[in-house]
């Protein structure tokens, strides 16, 4: 338990509004989105910043009192990366929520940790740009948590991750000093890229305080392809039929039928739930090339068997396609009292084993699953609605989650393609990353954070 | 100088044939395309791997004998990264040439260091596929130096550069142990991005051995615009007039007069040699959008003064302007005995004042400047004709470099882009990477390399 005195030193340092410290307050801090029972921690305080300085004042009381610091931006971390295992300040972001500048010429934002995603969208696209990382929580989520976890999203396909939009970022270094890690630039090639190893760092390396990001221009266009399949195999070949025709779709994401069932259940908009499998593909670009590449993927999925294809007429009926397709995993959690979601990734070659594969061993372990994923990247979403005080079920769900990880990686893929290791994919870790690896991370881990306060025991 | 020892164990690792030790033989790697006087250093050997076994070996006996190893692709270097400033052995990759796999539906192609990136690209194009990284000394120029200095080129303003590229390698590091630093997908978040640490950092931290680059469908058709401009402000105010029009062209290339004709000059297609700058705009996507995409760039054009404009109607005539274009540096060496090329970048916003400015620093120093660059990025090369042998005019070219870093820096840029820091630009590496910044990276340093071994003193 965090001392008194602490508490007194960041009440003076942020105002005593700015520092929660009531059992009820933290308990609101005590978990995030991956919410299984070992994830439940209590931090000792929770404090929200609103200047780099503060920033900057939290580490040195926290070096004073030995005490872990765990940033926050939304909480919807799915690993339990924003924990507080060992208790300790959890630094909140939502007060630096600021998009400090928007340059057009540039096509740079400058924005603050607490912004959200969907939010910095909105505003650069109003302008005739555009910001692709997109993870479905994007209408809460942060870019503090978007670069603590490299987020990515339907549109890494084309556009890639949060990584690939980063040109700068300040950051406050478990010393306190303020590091800049590159340059207003779009390239940069003046020594060790220290950037992109804070990308993705999940707070364990440094406090990033403030982000200079690249825009592209918008694409002028925009359509949803929807495809649906009887089986999964034809679903998930054809993904690669679709690339083999030299396009690349903004999006090729996957539902399954558990995943288009309790989706329409919940939020109806007309999917068709007879269905196996449903492939939801976004082209976009110059409105002259929309139709040349509708027709082209429309006749490649005619060929892979697709037997129902729908397509967006509007902007707002493509918008519905995808805000049911990101409220998959609310949508499962309506099914049971608790759900999970994982974030397996294989080369692409071995999506349909993939998928297969995680449908039996769920099968088998009695575990109902809903399935969605990037599948043009190889990634899978496999969403467990489960029973956590159910002891039975917990069990299988964890049986199932090792079996799940043991085939992807004989598949060739890896644990974590977007959502990260935190608490939650510690222990599986070793398995995808090898003791050479590890010890490296675990030496510029003393590098940048001698004491280890800076959320502390993650990943590794 | 090397023990005779040492080359005796490295000819029994690697066969006699594989270790080059006569004077005329070190004397052919005592330099790189910096070529500046201070460049040149002779290696004790020279030696060839080919295979990772043998690197190993060979790290083992550096390691014996605390003698540096210099990693070299093609020496196209122009920062001095691959010279042997300190002695030791010049690891030769040229016999690890193999592109050992592209694969079609993963969209990836595993690669040993010494592939020469226009080789690959014409592989991978035939299947459909494209790798855009394309430094403008693609024709000779190795995967292995890419790697190395992050390389960039014309395309990286619409496609990225190298680090964007490469999903995984196998590095021999300092203590001869083979590390994998990522994986076979074409998204991960397990553990701290290692794999982009190594990218750009000029062979000092570990020995890339193979790659896993990732590539993207091929674009259907492309089309190079060339427009002329009576004056630079005009050409370099287009720029940003161009992506206003929310369109991302695959290169936005710059020349200006001197470079128009000195490139002419050696190589006559026909450039317009009477104008003061040219942008070579390469438009690409589907069929049915070229026009569209020309159309609008083409009124753009003329709304921006351009007193020419030519529009490449077959492939041949396209790839001669790229021909001319990556020439310059070429051309240029022609009209003195040496040449220097140089890598400074700024926010899009104040590229005309830094294109101007370089114009004022070499005319107020008294000499040529060939200014060439990806100015879609920022990015311009001035290419400086000279003879190093003339004392005054070498002494004048240092102070207009100095000067150009200056201007760089008050215009919120950094001191190379693409190129990377070196030997050359060492010096000048704190005016733009803080101290704080420049601490991290020697901790890193001796994080993957304690004993110095690998590349020593070079970046910082």
């Amino acid at each position: 338990m965090l001392m008194n005195k602490a508490i007194t030193e960041l009440e003076k340092a942020l105002t005593p509004q700015n520092v929660l410290h009531e059992i009820e307050e933290r308990y609101a801090y005590s978990q995030d989105a991956s919410d299984t029972p070992e994830i439940h921690s209590l931090p000792d305080v929770v404090v929200f910043a609103e200047t780099i300085e503060q920033v900057q004042e939290i580490v040195r009381i926290a070096n004073k009192y030995h005490t872990p610091i765990i940033c926050r931006g939304a909480g919807t971390n799915t690993v339990g990366a924003c924990i507080a295992e060992h208790g300790g300040i959890v630094l909140n972001f939502s007060k630096m929520n600021k998009i400090l500048e928007i340059n057009r010429e540039n096509m740079t934002a400058r924005v603050q940790p607490g912004v959200i995603v969907g939010e910095l969208q909105n505003q650069v696209e109003r302008m005739g740009l555009y910001y692709p990382p997109d993870p479905s929580n994007l209408a809460v989520s942060t870019i503090g948590g978007s670069i603590a976890q490299n987020s990515a999203g339907a549109r890494t396909f084309k556009y890639g991750a949060t990584k690939d939009y980063v040109l700068d970022m300040l950051v406050v270094t478990a010393s306190g000093e303020l590091l800049r890690t590159g340059s207003n630039t779009i390239k940069n090639a003046t020594g060790y890229n220290l950037g992109s190893l804070f990308i993705g760092s999940e707070g364990t390396l440094g406090i990033v305080v403030e982000a200079t990001l690249k825009l592209i221009p918008k694409p002028q266009c925009s359509k949803v392809i929807m495809a649906y399949f009887d089986n999964l195999e034809d679903a998930t070949s054809a993904v690669t039929s679709v690339i083999e025709q030299q396009i690349a779709p903004a999006t090729l994401d996957f539902m399954d039928k558990n995943a288009i069932q309790t989706v329409e259940k919940f939020n109806p908009i007309g999917l068709l739930t007879n269905k196996e499998a449903a492939l939801i593909i976004e082209i976009d670009g110059f409105k002259s090339s929309i139709e040349e590449q509708k027709d082209i993927i429309i006749n490649t999925l005619k060929r892979c068997n697709s037997s129902a294809i729908q397509f967006s007429a509007t902007e707002r009926e493509a918008e519905q396609i995808w805000q049911a397709r990101r409220s998959s995993m609310g949508a499962c959690a309506k099914l049971k009292p608790n759900v999970t979601t994982d974030d397996v990734i294989v080369p692409r070659e071995n999506l349909p084993k993939l998928v297969k594969g995680i449908q039996e061993i769920c099968d088998n372990r009695n575990l109902t699953v809903c399935m969605v994923g990037h599948v043009g990247d190889g990634s899978v979403h496999p969403q467990i609605p489960l029973d956590f005080n159910n002891k039975k079920e917990y069990e299988n769900y964890k049986l199932a989650k090792a079996e799940i990880y043991e085939l992807t990686i004989r598949l060739g893929g890896t644990i974590s393609g977007e959502h990260g290791i935190g608490r939650e994919k510690r222990e599986h870790i070793s398995k995808v990353v090898s003791s050479n690896a590890l010890n490296y991370m675990r030496e510029i881990k003393k590098v940048f954070d001698p004491n280890n306060i800076l959320n502390p025991f993650k990943i590794f």
